[in-house]
C-alpha cells in the first residue's frame, strides 16, 4: 500500500495513479485515544502508523470497492510530507562504501554510530531548499529511508524489519565544513522526505532498491541499497540499542557517493525503484554571509565525478 | 514561578517546599484545542508552556488564595522531568572556556555550531542512568538550560531571552569516543532533567548563575553562567537561525571543566543557583561489551582534578 499525505493534510491512498482521500475513515476508526497530559497526542499520520494493522483491512476495502475514476489524479493534488512530526530523525554517517572513500573517511557507521537531525527539516516533496548562507558549500545526499512502525528497542537485525511500517524518500541536504552534523543537516527545509510511504509488503526486500538523483536532470548519484555497510535492518537494530525508536520516527539509511554541491535555481530529484520520485527546488534568496565564518574546518570531498560545476 | 511534573504526570507550583496540584485548573482553562489531523497535540506541560502568559494570573490567584498548609510537601512527591517530549533537545558541543581547554579543543561553539540529542533519552530527577557498555568511558555533564516559550526562528541575541519559558537543569550524560555526539549523548537514561522549571522573572540574569555537580558528594564541577563563552541568549538566537525552535524545546547551554566519569552505584548530584537540585544514580546493570568494539577513535579529556578514579 502507498500511503501519502496532501492538500490540506489530507491522507490518501495511491492506486493506479490517483489519490483516494481516506482521513475521514482514519480518523472515524482511531477515535482520538484519551488525552493524556504527560504525552502528546500523536497526529493522525503517526496514529495510522501506529494502529495499522487494525486499520489496514478497512483501507483494503474502500480500495476494493472504488470505480476506476474514484479519487483525485495524482498532478491535480499538492503532495506533503508523508508525516510531519517524527520524535526523531535517526541518519547513518557513512554507510555506502563507495561515498565512504569519496569522503576520505576512515570509519563508517559501525565507529560514528548516527546522527540526529532536527524534525523542523521536514521538506514537503516539490518544496524548496533554503540555502542559509551565500559563502558556504551545501550537498545532495539521497537517501532510502525508513518509517518505524512499532516501539523498538534492543531489537535484532533479524527482527528489524518487523518494526518497519513502510519506506520512504529522503534528501539529507548537508553544509560542509567543521560543525556538528546535526547543525549542517538540521537547517529548515534541509529534510526533504516523500514522495509517500510505501509498506513493505508492496516494496519487497529492502536490500535491493535502486535509488538515483539527478540534479537539473543530469545523474549525480546512483546506487543500491545491497551496497550499504550496514543493511536497513542492521541500522535500524544498532539505533534501537542507543535510543528507543517511536512509530513514525525516521530512520535514514546514509548516502552513496555522488555528492556534490547545490545551488540556486536547480531542482534536485530522488527516484527511488519501487517508491516513486522527489523533487524540490533551491534557493539562495535571503541567504546570508556564514555569521560564525568561512567554510568551517571539517572535510570537504572533492567534486563528484562528472560535475561541472 | 516554579513549575514541576510530578506522580501520575501532575503539573504543579512549588511554594515554600510545598508542591500545589494545579493540573486540573490547567487542563480546564486549556481545553484541548480542536484536533488536527497533521501535527501532534502538544502534551498538558507543553501547551501550558505555550499558554503561559494567559494561564498565569489563574495560577497566581490559586497561589495566594491558599494557606500554609495546602498541597504536598515536596519530600512526599516523586518529581518527574519537567517535561517528556519536546521536539528537540538542542545542545552546545563546548561552551565554557576551562572545558575547552580541559578536551583540548581548538574549536568551540562558534564553529562547532549545536548537536542534537534524543528526545527519547530524557530522565527524571531521582532516576537510574544505565550506563549501557561494559568498555566505555561515560561522563557526567552539567549544564544550565532553557525552555523555549514561544516559536523561535531567526531572533536576535538580544530577543532571545523573550522566548524562554524558564530555566532548569540538565545532566548531558556521554559516551567518550569516536562515535557522532548524537549518538555518545542519545542513550536512554542520558538527559537527566529538572527538578522542576524556574520562570525568568524568578531566576533574574540567566548570565550570572552558579552550577556545581558532584558525584558521591565530591565535588567535581563547578562553575557559573558568566564564563560560558556563547550567553544563553546568543546559543538560543544562533540555534534558531538553523532550525525552528519550538515550545517546550530544550536548549543546552554546554558543559564546564571537571567533566569525569561515572560508575555503577554512583550518585550524581547538581544544583543549579536559584533552580534547585537534581540527582540520579548511576547502574552497570545489564551493560554489555560495546558491539562496534573498543574506546572509539575520539578525544578523552583527561582525568579531572581531584578524579581519584
Amino acid at each position: 500500500m502507498r500511503i501519502a499525505r496532501f492538500n490540506d493534510d489530507r491522507i490518501g491512498v495511491i492506486v493506479d495513479g490517483r489519490v483516494l482521500d481516506v482521513t475521514d475513515q482514519i480518523a472515524a476508526q482511531l477515535a482520538a485515544p484519551p488525552y493524556q497530559a504527560s504525552h502528546s497526542l500523536p497526529s493522525l499520520p503517526r496514529l495510522l502508523i501506529t494502529y495499522f494493522a487494525a486499520v489496514r483491512p478497512m483501507l483494503e476495502q474502500l480500495v476494493a470497492e472504488l470505480g476506476p475514476d474514484a479519487g483525485l489524479p495524482l498532478e491535480d493534488v499538492r503532495l506533503l510530507a508523508p508525516l510531519a512530526d517524527p520524535t526523531k530523525i535517526v541518519a547513518a554517517p557513512v554507510n555506502y562504501r563507495d561515498h565512504q572513500s569519496e569522503m576520505n573517511e576512515a570509519s563508517h557507521v559501525s565507529s560514528l554510530g548516527f546522527f540526529l537531525k532536527s524534525p523542523s527539516s521536514i521538506l514537503d516533496p516539490g518544496g524548496t531548499v533554503r540555502l542559509p548562507y551565500t559563502d558556504r558549500r551545501f550537498d545532495h545526499e539521497a537517501e532510502f529511508a525508513l518509517i518505524v512502525g512499532r516501539r523498538a528497542s534492543h531489537v535484532t537485525p533479524e527482527e528489524a524489519l518487523g518494526y518497519v511500517f513502510g519506506y520512504t524518500g529522503l534528501m539529507d541536504i548537508t553544509m560542509r565544513g567543521g560543525e556538528d552534523r546535526s547543525t549542517r543537516k538540521s537547517f529548515d527545509t534541509f529534510t526533504p522526505l516523500g514522495p509517500w510511504i510505501v509498506t513493505p509488503d508492496e516494496l519487497g526486500s529492502p536490500e535491493d532498491v535502486d535509488l538515483e538523483l539527478s540534479v537539473n536532470g543530469e545523474l549525480r548519484q546512483k546506487a543500491n541499497t545491497r551496497d550499504l555497510i550496514w543493511s536497513a535492518a542492521r541500522f535500524l537494530a544498532y539505533a534501537s540499542t542507543v535510543t528507543v525508536l517511536e512509530p513514525g520516527d525516521v530512520v535514514t539509511t546514509g548516502t552513496p557517493a555522488g555528492v556534490a554541491p547545490i545551488e540556486d535555481g536547480d531542482r534536485v530529484e530522488l527516484t527511488v525503484e519501487g517508491i516513486g520520485h522527489l523533487y524540490v527546488d533551491v534557493t539562495a534568496e535571503g541567504s546570508v554571509p556564514c555569521p560564525t565564518g568561512g567554510a568551517g574546518r571539517g572535510p570537504v570531498p572533492p567534486p563528484a565525478p562528472g560535475d561541472s560545476k
